[in-house]
């Protein structure tokens, strides 16, 4: 068998999240269509995370196992799949692993940002591409990234994890995590070895109390320490969410602060 | 009556142009369908251009006549649409203007961009939101500049019409024209007193041709001269089609060169 490691981004505005679902289309499925079309079989695929309905990513991986009969060289499938793919997904890079690599299981880390559009007016080419708060508050940014950096380090994040997760063990390690502005865009860039269902959202919305002085950034050591999601903020909704970066190598993450 | 000039901005890429069809969402009905929620009633509204399934605009106009009894401020009206419009368009002002004001007919220019994505890998976030080349090729924005100036000044433009127009005269004044690069992303900007049925398309298309390097800037003058559509380029998709802004006042209009 040879096995591939895929790297590729797209909008998830128009699907129903990574994975296979009956009557809803996915990336999974537009991914092996276009694999179908190519290599003339369907595939099946491990993809880096399960990200949900409307989640976009900047960099995802997957990895797939093809029979040795299938040469191809790997930009050769790189150009067929982009010809193959709808235009809000789209295939970067493509090399050879190890036959017992797998997307997700070998994957040590993983960069998210959240992206929140801070404007009077919203802008009708972002929809679904940033969360657009309404209330025309300017976001504190540097209270944001104050809060944000008592992210940093290895903690039980029960609350910031949504209910219905099957996980025992709710302990992660942030590695980095900032908030920063550029122009009517206020990021949030979060880098740990795990992240648990929600998680994301979950800082994003409490990081979004901050910045709209709801919530003192003193806050977020005791809301981290009380393991209850009701003194966390809300879920934001998945437009604002980016997958940024996936790692597979130790020294590709951040230096633990 | 009451006159209202209502400025606003869409991405068009999920609607089926501005005017009111059968089985198609347009932006006149999700625009109407807000007016009714905020008003109470369904008002008639001349948009100022008959823009194509998947056109955008930075900047459209419309005028609106309701009845006097109908008091709310027009900043009470812009927030209340605002709050009602899907998040792909948005109002961004709202004034009162003379009874006899129509946004088609007082308007005397208009600008369009078309925005080219001259990657080697396209962008899934851009999807319907530029024109992506799939060649590969880098294109020569200083030639289709050079291209661009030929356009300039008061001309038939029959080459640069598609077929199935009802209008007699086509000539037609450009009063600015220029392309230029951002990055990934090439722009060609053209105002003028009026266009005529996917003239901005046609035109595009011709210098696509240019920065192709598949047809020569100083032949442009011919194929205007030539008034032969066939001689013309493509018609390049809606995608990257955006109209820009929409002048009703002489002293707005570029000085014509």
């Amino acid at each position: 068998m040879r096995n591939l490691l895929i790297t590729m981004r797209f909008c998830g505005a128009s699907y129903h999240g990574f994975q296979v679902q009956k009557n809803a289309t996915t990336i999974t499925q537009v991914f092996q269509d276009a694999v179908e079309e190519v290599l003339g079989k369907r595939y099946d695929i491990k993809g880096c995370s399960r990200t949900d309905a409307g989640v976009h990513a900047n960099r995802y991986c997957i990895s797939m196992k093809v029979d040795d009969a299938c040469t191809v060289p790997c930009q050769g499938l790189v150009r067929g799949l982009n010809a193959h793919l709808p235009g809000d997904v789209v295939v970067l890079d493509c090399c050879e692993v190890e036959e017992d690599f797998h997307a997700r299981y070998n994957c040590l880390g993983k960069r998210y940002v959240y992206k929140f559009h801070n404007a009077a007016v919203r802008d009708p080419f972002l929809k679904a591409r940033v969360y657009h708060s309404q209330s025309g508050i300017i976001l504190d940014a540097e209270a944001m990234n104050t809060a944000a950096r008592h992210f940093l380090g290895s903690h039980d994040f029960s609350a910031f994890c949504a209910a219905g997760g099957s996980v025992e063990d709710k302990v992660r390690t942030i590695y980095a995590a900032q908030v920063y502005r550029e122009g009517d865009i206020v990021t949030f860039s979060v880098t740990g070895n795990g992240f648990l269902y929600n998680m994301v959202r979950i800082m994003a919305g409490t990081l979004l109390a901050v910045g709209q002085h709801r919530l003192s950034s003193d806050e977020i050591p005791n809301i981290i320490a009380g393991m209850d999601r009701s003194r966390a903020g809300l879920t934001l909704p998945p437009d604002g969410l980016y997958l940024d970066d996936v790692f597979y190598s130790p020294d590709q993450l951040p230096r633990q602060l």
